[in-house]
């Protein structure tokens, strides 16, 4: 374990015992979600920071777990005591979102009315409805209002659906490598890994883990994660052997790489989770509500706005966080932006960038 | 049919009958080669132009054939009187590559020794497999020498090899919209492609079509040749019906178009054909011979070379086209470079554009 390290981390668990009704207008019979925290509640509670995960993450974004205990958080390099996150400042609170396969209700959990898994049966999920569950969770915590509320990518969107619906409990909102909405090549690679999921024969035939299709979905979706140029210089045309073979194994470095993240990732995701995930980002649109005008959405928001993106992010592009800042100068609201210059495409998120944790510092802060 | 179209036309066949030993080392003991012609060979021989194809192509690049006399040859546009390439001045030459399966030995053709249709047992070939073929094919046409070859993406590929392979019979080269070696992320998404292919179960359970896998492959192909903006114009997020229905049946517009292409291409094209050309693809790198450096294998070439690219493509962009362009000049080449502004992506140069179409037929004149 690391120095400055959160050490090991115990989930916890939030029960919502009535029901809850989607955006799809399906209801929910009450749900669960797990959730850690870092730092301390202050008195006045009014530092607490939600975090919101992107398609494969979940609840456990910084420290030690149990079951993992070489393996930190997804954001273990932001959270933590003097990081982008400081837990000497703020209470970090991370959940795994509805629909998700860590421990919240989702396809993996179990249905009471059938005492089997949810499987495809359990509704799709939106940001709006992850939004509105995360509120119970503030209220559950006994908060008036997240200090701020943050994420990247998808997790990014949740921050920015934040302002727009709880606009009263929320001072900042930090939307990092995020868009306003997918665009159709978005959709479209999202319907190519969706597709080799539920084409995959053992999507429905009972084992009801398409290991082959999450696979591809999760190869394909790697492969907009990073930028061309880390690539280029993660593996260039390097190949495993000396020579060309003229066959079908694994030749180049790259092939090598692909095929081992397909595999490790599909023996422990959820492929109907990974579905739900993709339809979720496929949706979110806040314009929608709002005569398809984004300006008009954000228009009785009341948080400050830091608006993070990366060079090199090809899948959700700095053009793509410019259309939210445009469109948050217009309505005459407080925003921050910054273009972080990175090689590792959309991951860039993931990764301390000095600028970009200064960016979050001061902007927490101020 | 349409005026100006050079009618229906009828194949050709070009059967050879040594062996024919590939860069693999591996034999073909024989193989014919289907091709089209349009226009006229002049006197002394002097006005043939090779066609090249890409990955999905074939020898019927203009007029019309006997089994679709309603849809024309896939670069009908160019090809035809007084049209890019004009049938009233140059007499061309356009083949199916080995390997392919719209007629030259392929995957899909009998292998006389098992009286059973090649499948996974047909060898992979190379651009310079192709080219040497190609050249067999001139040597039976009795000419001396192409007055171009030409070919977009992979054919683009094969255009460059020639130039470099048999630098005694072509005059000039046209390489559009390729790169002088595929990136890792360009071997990355050809490797998802196949490992939608060779996962699919019917891949090796005697059906040997593999409907599913190479209709994921062909959606996903499909993304690449694409611009984002065409995309966005071209379907944005338009719902096939009025609202979200929450589910995994076809929402948007784009979801149906790409499930659409996969099942249109699968029914016809063979798997086979299409793992072996992206391998032809990813093995692409003519500097290998040339201890690796591009402008050593430049060298000797005395063609001249048109190199076209064009603005939206991001399969093979602008910039990797200049890499030959930079190469080519260092060498002290003649070459005539142009950036094509185009909105269609990487399929930009199936598309009459004007500049395009003024920049081969002046450097095919000159």
């Amino acid at each position: 374990m690391k120095s400055e390290s959160l050490g090991i981390i115990e989930p916890k668990f939030f029960k919502f015992e009535e029901n809850f009704e989607l955006e799809s207008g399906k209801i929910l019979k009450g749900f669960e979600i797990i959730y850690e925290t870092y730092g301390e509640l202050n008195k006045d509670k009014s530092n607490a920071v939600l975090i919101c995960h992107a398609l494969s993450g979940n609840h456990h974004a910084a420290g030690y777990s149990h079951d993992e205990q070489d393996k930190s958080g997804w954001w273990n390099e932001l959270i933590g005591p003097n990081k982008a996150f400081d837990t000497n400042k703020y209470f970090i609170v991370s959940l795994n979102n509805l629909g998700g396969c860590h421990g919240s209700s989702g396809p993996s959990s179990i249905d009471p009315e059938t005492s089997q898994p949810f499987g495809k049966n359990f509704p799709l999920v939106t940001v709006k409805d992850w939004v509105k569950s995360q509120d119970l969770l503030r209220l559950h915590l006994g908060l008036d209002f997240w200090h701020a509320v943050a994420g990247g990518s998808l997790g990014g969107m949740q921050a920015l659906q934040w302002a727009i619906d709880f606009e009263g409990h929320i001072k900042k909102s930090i939307v990092i490598a995020a868009a306003p909405k997918l665009s159709a090549q978005n959709i479209a690679f999202n319907e190519v890994a969706r597709q080799a999921i539920v084409t995959d024969p053992d999507f429905d035939q009972g084992s009801y883990h398409p290991k082959r299709g999450l696979g591809l979905a999760r190869m394909l979706g790697h492969i907009t994660y990073l930028s061309e140029e880390m690539m280029k210089e993660k593996f260039g045309r390097d190949l495993k052997k000396e020579n060309y073979e003229y066959g079908f194994d694994v030749e180049f470095e790259v092939e090598s790489y692909l095929r081992y993240q397909a595999d490790t990732f599909s023996d422990k995701f959820n492929a109907h989770t990974y579905l739900l995930m993709t339809k979720a980002l496929d949706y979110f649109d806040p314009s929608r509500d709002y005569e398809n005008d984004l300006n008009k959405a954000l228009e009785k928001t009341t948080s400050d706005f830091l608006i993070l993106s990366f060079s090199s992010d090809w899948r959700f592009s700095p053009e793509r966080s410019k259309e939210i800042v445009n469109a948050l100068v217009s309505s005459k609201k407080s925003v921050s932006y910054a273009e972080i210059k990175s090689y590792q495409g959309h991951d860039g998120f993931l990764f301390p960038d000095k600028r970009y944790v200064q960016s979050i510092k001061t902007f927490l802060k101020k």
